[in-house]
Order: structure tokens, then C-alpha cells, then sequence
């Protein structure tokens, strides 16, 4: 019963730290309703009400007889306070706590709450140190493996003509509203410290879509690697976190059609080829042809943003729970959910493209038709370039952001079929994107618009599967270091230092142990343990040869190389390797 | 008289836009002071008394006093939402939008503001799309200049045997306070939209501390490239921004003395030399010979930051103006003033620090006799390294951030002297860095410490200097295409994707134009607009010949290749250029 709370309020020094957060978080929070002498009143009352040793359940209810005389507001903004992390669950109640504030008294409800809080958090009771929720630190063994795949990524946009951009990681506000339809809750503000009013970036299209707007720009091809920053539960065992890295690959510009659509696709199957991920597949469809099909089975305009969010999870879900979703939740008539069935459990090659634009009532509606078309033409395209194996036409594939406008796709990574007969089954999303013509369009004044396709390569996901399968198989080498500069011998430190200095003078990579005197023992070690493949050894004899002895650490052979040839002789046998 | 305000409030959208903004934010800025139903009621009243045309000077006024039973918060809310960008200055006037509300009646006072805001503020009427105050993006250009200095940065760093990290670009708020002294300001907050409270990271050396504790690491050389941002009034002309690119090099654990210390210097060394900025001189000074001079110059405790400060100045101010500020400003005794200005006048080479070790008074100061001695030992290591030439022992040089705790130093690009005995001028600092015993100890439970020595090359002002170098001589070159996939003829737009398919498979940097039947001459446009070397044309005749027309774009050779030594042939003469 006496949790965080206690232990919190038992030490004086935490206890100083929280009220002077606790005062400034007041005046922030709540704007400009406190004035100034309030503060240290609030403190010494606080502090007078804890440090009377009652802080067990009781605690909050005698802080609260004593704080009495303050507004509903400070309330609040006292007990929000109280319930901020290191505390569990502190969003969800901080959520439920702003909610119920604004019904029963706030007194009775902060009440309430902190008896939760303090039954709910027992162990936490110090500041832990740690990432924040849902991020994480690459360790230098996961930076390894990640530059591996980067450099791939990037080789193949590079291949493709693209140039680089960067952008800032935040955008005015503005920038992002209305971007990203229900999502859009997910977006990181910053805190509003005076000047303009921030948020951190969503993802990588729409700062590509304000800088053409901003520039004005007809035409480009870029690539931006960079993070994102998303606020949803995070899932770390799937790879889902709440910071993650983005590599984006855009086409902007009016060309002739589905060219550079195809290209995008292309470039998807070239990088997971090339990243050897196993087997996968890439869906693909047309939000076009979403619309006029949800048009043809009379689904209500005010229902078309759920019935679309619903078809998305066709696949994780079965059909039959997908229409219970649609019928039993969103009210949509049992005909118009079993018409929509009929259409987005059929997925095919371009057999299907060619049956359904003789569909007798998707062919009627003219977007439908458009996007059909347009596929059509992608499949010949896609046929040159020789991945339609890939490819699959599903029309059940629907992508949740607001911006598409025409071809969508999402490449899935498969597990080999248990049996034969079986359905291959999605390990998840590891690349996706589309085109959307009218993004750039909302940026600029005049709302001329500049068409977009663009394919984002959904990299953390690949990191876990590359990392589990390297840290299985081999030992990942985290440094590119060719030779340790050792000695033998006492005194050395000198000689170690002139003739280290060279060799990075020399362009190769070297280090020393930053001992005066290390034992050769953990010299030797220090190459095992971090993969160092040669060790340059001098010593009093060495001195006087004018020669340096070089080693190989997995053949433990020793060589004696004169003084003026071991820049060469490292290089040689690195090159090697 | 008739600017922002007037537009903003005939244009029905952006009143709407604004409307919706206004509320929104007043609810997030003032918390819980507004209960729901007065939201409408607001926007109403601000429709109705905006709505009656008379918007100029006197709408202000009018606004308020139909606003009038307004609460003060409700109205400073309002102020300060109009105040808001994309009108300049207005960080300024919301600093003294909240400064001056608890003082005069807020109404007088938003009125005063509101009229200067409607006369500064003219032109900018409407959304202005940019990115936030101090940020930029970068383009293709910049970015291409930017990948070669960091390959540059990174290939040192890697020489040097560092491994990669990454962090989380937001750390739990309590990790960042209390590390950096009064620039703590500079922090950019997030907001707390429930949960953890956040803030961008202000460098990269207190995330790599967070990360040593959090994980128990007592040795570590690890390198970092990354973003950090700052607050800052943003300077662009000096290359001073809010988001910028830092790239450190650490070095973490208990080693013998010095030697860690002088390879940051070293590396310092190695990369502005190589990156070819010009002459350079890395200043040196140590933490603890400037606390020996103050306690034996006499500076009362409560000084010494401010004293600190002043000493740092000294190089962009005359020593007669530092002192000036000491004595007029701090009120620091004159003779005390004149004894730090006898010590920090004085910078020279490992002479001085002897001359110091013999130095009646600074000598019996243990601190700075430690400092001194460190010192001697480290310029020892400096001249086995032979980079002794560009260190200059300051003792002016003294570093804002608080976590220094040894050896600190700074390199300055030199510009070459006008004249002979003039001073060299310095043109900004570069590269710095320094000794941080106590950081790693902040953030463990049981304060042990990690000693850490480091350093952070300014990438964004090498990046300023390289990219006016090479604007004014050489054409950049931002993509890496080696050939153009091209026709000369109509109906080949197949053709040209099965042969750029090809090209792509095997690994060839190729582009094509998004167009069914481009010109021969636009083609041949792109490849000299973009520096693409090779065009492959493909056409009736070749398709025939089984060949491919290579051209040269520099010399217009063209030659005809069979098509199934073409990939060989484009490697070829793309690895001879």
C-alpha cells in the first residue's frame, strides 16, 4: 500500500526535485491562471502536509483536506501531476483523469485515482533511467547491421537516379493537419515554448510534398532516409516502435502513366532481392477502384472512411469477422457487406484486372474503370521489367493514409507454406507507398499539383529479421580496425604512440590500448574479442632492427617487416581479407 | 494600417482555419480553465465582432468589447493566438505578451500589442509555407556535398577503431536536466500529450552517458552522427541554425592519463586536414586551471559562472571590455579582475605550461596544479603524434557546457593574415570537445563514474565553407547515373524497359525518361543538365543488329555494342572515369 508515494515523499531530495517540477509544470500546464507569489505557497503547503508522516493511503486525502482552499484547475493539474511516469499506465490515466475531471468533483476523482496509482505501482518508486517509451538505442552490433542494409537501400536509389534530401525532423503544425486522416492523433507536438507552434514529422511524404510545394519544384526524384516519429502503442516483438527510420524513394512530376509507378514496384523487388529476405509477395490495387467499388455496392459516403478501414484488415482478419464488423458495428445493410465480399476476397494477376473490366457494374463506374485500366497497363510495364511473379493484384489491399489518389501497393514478406495446398502466410509489411497526385497540391496557394508516386521501404522490420538471422549464424564484426599497435615490453608507450601515428597518418585504421604498460596477453585478447585481424608489435629489439613484427592473430604467425614497408604490408594483406 | 489582421479576417477560410486553431489551443493552453461549451460560444463571438467590417486599427477594440466579459486568461489566450507566427517577432511579443499580463489590465495591453503586431506585420497575411524558425532543408546539392565531408568524418572516426550508436532523438525530460547550465532554455520541450515527458536532445554526449550507465558500460569508443537542436537565435549568415548535424567521437573508460585525451586531439587534427579547410589551431585549456586561477585570482563563489563566462569571451571582446563587464557589470574587485586578466591574456605552447607550473601562487592551488601537469603530459603525447604545431595552450578558452570536468580545447579556422604581425583571426570554432568525468555517475543509481573524453566536429559550418568553395568552382554533381537509356525513334518505350531492366540487374546506375516517345533531343538535355556520361540508344536498327548505340555525352562518340556485352562494356568505362 505504501508505493511510489512513499518512498517519493520520504526522501527530501526527491522530494525538492518534485516540487519544483510540480510548481513549473503548474504554470506551464495551465497557462496563466496561477500568479506568481502562488508558487512557493503551494510548495511549503505541500511540503508541510507530507512531511507529517502520514503517506500511506492516507497521504492523499490529508494533502487534499489541507490544500483545500485550491481551484478545481490546480487540482487537476496537482493530481496529473502525481500520476506522471515513472508511474505505469500514467498515460491512460492521465487520459482518464482529464475525462473524468470535467464531470464529478475533482476532489473525490483525484481521490480515487491516486489510491489506484498507489496500489498499481508499488516496485517503481525510483526514476528509472531509460529510453522513452517505445524507443530504443542501436547498439554498435545493431548499427552494423543496419549500415549494411542502408548502403544496400541507398545503392539501389541511387541506381535508379535518385537524389538526395533531407528535411527538418519537425514541421510547422499546420503542415501536418489533415494529412493523415484518424492517424493524425498519433503525431508528436512539441511544446509550445513561444514562436511557432511544432510537431515532429509523420513520415517522409509530406515534408517531400511541402518542400516541391515550397520550391516549386515540377520534378523530381529523390531519396531521404530518415526517422519518423509515430505515437502508437508500440509493439516492440513486432518491430513496431515509436521512433523508427523511413527510406523513402518519391517520383514527382507529370509523365506519362503508370512509368514511373512500374518503376517504384521494380524498385521494391530489387531491394528485397537484394537484402535476400526470402520469399515475399507484393499487393497491389487502386484506391480508385476502392472507391468505385464501394460506389457499385451502395455503401453510404458517411460509412466509405470505416468500411475502408475495415476491407484493410481482410488478411488478418477472416472475411466473416470483417462482415461482422461492417454489418453488426458500423450498421452497413447485409447486402451492401456481402457485395463488397464478393469483390475484395479475389485477388489474381492481371486475368483478374481483365475479368473485372468486364465486371457489368464496376465497368459502369468511371473511377473504377480508370484505375482498372491504369493497372492494366502497370501489369505490361511490370511484365518488361520482368516481376510480375511478384506482383498480385488484391483488392482487399486498401493502405490507411488519407493522401493516396491512385495505385497503392505493400510488399509482404511469406513463410514458406507448411503444407502444400496451404495458404502462404504475411510475416508483415516490409515496403509500401502509392501514388498520391494531390498532396503537393494542398501546400501550394494556388493549389497547382504536382503528381507523386513514391514507395517507402519499411527498413525495421528488416533490421530484426536480419539481426536474428546474423546473430544466429555469425559473429558481426563492429569495428573496420586492420592492426593493433602492441608491445611486449615495459616503456613502450612512446614507440606504440609514434608508430600508431603513422599508420592513421597512413590511412589505416589502428589502435592501442591506453595503457602505459599493457600486458601482450590483453593485447592479444583485446584482437580476439573485437575481430582485429593483425597486431604490429615493437619492442627493444625491433627498435634496434628497424623493424616492426607483424602478426596474424588467427595464425599466430610472426613476420619481422622493416620499419619503411609496414604501411604497405598492412594495406596488402587487408586488402586481401 | 490595414495588414494581417484585415486579410486574415476577410478571407472566410482562413477565419475558419483560424477559428478552429484558436480553440483548439486555447483549450491545450490553458488546460482545464474552459469548460466545453464555451468553445462554440467563442468562435461565435469572435465571427460575430470580426464579421462586421470594421477590421482595421479599431477591430482590436471592437473584438474586445464584445469579448469583453472574457476572463483575463481567456484573453491573454487570445492575444497570444493572434500574435502567433507566421508574424515575425513573435516569440519576442509572446515573451512580453506574458510578461506584461501579470502587470497593466490585460485588455489595455493586448490591445497595445495588437495594434504594433498589425503595423510590423503587413505583408504576411497569410499561411506562409517554410520550415520552423532556424531549420532548412537541404537539397540534392547540399546533400551531396554533405555525404562526402561525413564519409570524410566517419572513415576517421572508423581509422580511429570507434563503433556506431544511435540514440533516440527525444530523452525523458529528467535526463537532460541539470546537464548544461543556464543554456538548459535552449531545450526544445514536447508536449505532453499524456505519458512521459519528453525533450529533443541538446547534443550527443549526454544521450551516449545515459546509455553507459543504462547499460553498465565502463569502456566504450564509439562514434555518432546525428541531429541535436537548440533553441538558439538562429543565426543563418554565421551557419548557426536550431536543427544541426553533430558528429562526436568518445572515448569511455578508466585509462592512464592523457592518452585518450590526446588522440581526441589527434583526430581533431586528422579530419581538418584532410577535409582541407584551410589553417587551423586548436586551442587547449583544462577546467581545472581555470578553477585554480579564480580561487587564487580570489572570485567570490557566487561569481564564478558569471566570471566564467566572461573569460570565454575574451577573443570576440577585448580584454578591456571583458574586464569592463567583470568589474562594471559583476562587480567583481578590480584587483581580482586584473589578476585573471594577467593569466588569461597569456596562450603559448607547452612552455607556458611550464612557466605556469612555476607560477608562485597558481602552483599551490592543487586543482590547477593537477591541470598543469596533465597538460605538460599531454602535449609529451601531442609531440609524438607530431600535431604539436596547431595546439595553443589558451587560457582564455573555458567552454559553455557545464559537464566539462579536465582537459577542454576548441579548434578555430584561421583566416591567413593581412598583413605581417598582424593577429590571425579566427573565424569560428569547428571542432571541440573535452574531458567529462561526472556525467556517466549523474545517471547511475549508485553514482559510479565512467571518465569520458570527447569530441564533436562542426560539421554544419564545415559544411557552409565547403559548399561556397565548390559553388564557386566546379559544377556538383548530385546523382551518380552512369548511363541514359534512350531512343531516337517512336513506340520503343518497351524497349527501353527491357534493356534498362537489364542494366539494373546487373547492378548499372540507369535512368530513362518517364515519357512514351521522349525527343532524342530532350534526352540528351537530361544527361548534360544532370552529368550522366553514357546514353544507350535503342532503335529499329539496333533492335535488328542485336546491338546497342553507346554514346559518349562529353565527346559524342557513338559506337555500336552487342546488346549482350553491353553491361560489360558500360562497367568498363564507367570504372576508367
Amino acid at each position: 500500500m505504501r508505493g511510489s508515494f512513499t518512498s517519493l515523499f520520504s526522501d527530501t531530495i526527491s522530494l525538492n526535485f518534485l516540487l519544483r517540477n510540480l510548481v513549473t509544470s503548474i504554470f506551464s500546464f495551465s497557462g496563466l491562471s496561477l500568479s506568481v507569489p502562488f508558487a512557493p505557497i503551494l510548495s511549503r503547503l505541500i511540503l508541510r502536509c507530507t512531511a507529517c508522516g502520514t503517506v500511506g493511503r492516507e497521504a492523499p486525502a490529508l494533502a487534499m483536506q489541507r490544500l483545500g482552499p485550491l481551484s478545481r484547475e490546480a487540482w487537476a493539474t496537482l493530481t496529473l501531476q502525481l500520476l506522471r511516469p515513472p508511474c505505469t499506465g500514467a498515460s491512460l490515466l492521465f487520459r482518464r483523469v482529464l475525462g473524468g475531471l470535467l464531470q464529478p468533483p475533482a476532489r473525490e476523482f483525484a481521490e480515487a485515482r491516486l489510491k489506484i496509482q498507489l496500489e498499481s505501482d508499488k516496485e517503481k518508486s525510483n526514476f528509472v533511467i531509460k529510453t522513452p517509451k517505445g524507443t530504443r538505442d542501436l547498439n554498435p552490433q545493431q548499427m552494423a547491421i543496419r549500415e549494411k542494409i542502408l548502403n544496400a537501400v541507398i545503392r539501389c536509389f541511387k541506381c535508379h537516379g535518385a537524389k538526395g534530401l533531407d528535411t527538418p525532423v519537425f514541421e510547422l503544425k499546420e503542415v501536418l493537419t489533415e494529412k493523415y486522416g484518424e492517424n493524425s492523433r498519433l503525431i508528436y507536438d512539441l511544446k509550445d515554448q513561444g514562436g511557432e507552434l511544432l510537431a515532429l514529422r509523420y513520415d517522409l511524404t509530406v515534408p517531400f510534398a511541402r518542400y516541391l510545394a515550397m520550391n516549386k519544384i515540377k520534378k523530381m526524384k529523390r531519396y531521404h532516409i530518415g526517422k519518423v516519429w509515430r505515437r502508437e502503442s508500440p509493439s516492440i516483438n513486432q518491430g513496431r516502435y515509436r521512433e523508427f527510420c523511413q527510406c523513402d524513394f518519391d517520383i514527382a512530376g507529370r509523365f506519362d502513366p503508370m512509368i514511373p509507378d512500374a518503376e517504384c514496384l521494380k524498385i521494391i523487388y530489387e531491394i528485397l532481392n537484394t537484402l535476400q529476405l526470402g520469399n515475399f509477395l507484393i499487393k497491389v490495387n487502386d484506391r480508385r477502384i476502392l472507391d468505385g467499388m464501394f460506389a457499385v455496392c451502395g455503401v453510404p459516403e458517411n460509412k466509405l472512411r470505416f468500411v475502408c478501414s475495415s476491407v484493410d484488415k481482410l488478411g488478418k482478419m477472416s472475411w466473416k469477422d470483417v462482415r461482422e464488423e461492417m454489418v453488426g458495428k458500423m450498421g452497413l445493410a447485409s447486402e451492401v457487406a456481402d457485395c463488397i465480399g464478393d469483390y475484395i476476397q479475389q485477388h489474381g494477376g492481371v486475368s483478374l484486372v481483365e475479368q473485372l473490366l468486364q465486371d457489368p457494374k464496376l465497368s459502369q463506374n468511371k473511377l473504377a474503370l480508370e484505375g482498372l485500366r491504369d493497372l492494366k497497363l502497370l501489369f505490361e510495364y511490370l511484365t518488361l521489367f520482368g516481376i510480375t511473379e511478384k506482383i498480385i493484384f488484391d483488392l482487399s489491399l486498401a493502405r490507411g493514409l488519407d493522401y493516396y489518389t491512385g495505385v497503392i501497393y505493400e510488399a509482404v514478406l511469406l513463410q514458406a507454406p507448411a503444407r502444400q495446398g496451404e495458404e502462404l502466410l504475411g510475416v508483415g509489411s516490409v515496403a509500401a507507398g502509392g501514388r498520391y497526385d494531390d498532396l503537393v497540391g494542398m501546400f501550394d496557394p494556388k493549389g497547382h499539383k504536382v503528381p507523386c508516386v513514391g514507395l517507402s521501404i519499411g527498413v525495421e522490420r528488416i533490421f530484426s529479421i536480419v539481426e536474428q538471422r546474423m546473430e544466429a549464424i555469425e559473429k558481426i564484426q563492429m569495428t573496420e580496425t586492420q592492426v593493433l599497435v602492441a608491445t611486449a615490453q615495459k616503456n613502450f608507450l612512446k614507440e606504440r604512440m609514434k608508430l600508431i601515428a603513422e599508420l592513421w597518418d597512413a590511412g589505416i585504421k589502428a589502435e592501442m590500448l591506453y595503457k602505459k604498460d599493457p600486458s601482450f596477453l590483453s593485447q592479444l585478447h583485446y584482437c580476439e574479442e573485437t575481430g582485429i585481424p593483425l597486431v604490429a608489435v615493437i619492442g627493444e629489439r625491433e627498435l634496434k632492427d628497424g623493424v616492426i613484427k607483424l602478426r596474424s592473430v588467427a595464425s599466430r604467425e610472426e613476420v619481422d617487416i622493416k620499419r619503411e614497408n609496414i604501411v604497405t604490408e598492412i594495406q596488402r594483406r587487408t586488402r586481401e581479407s
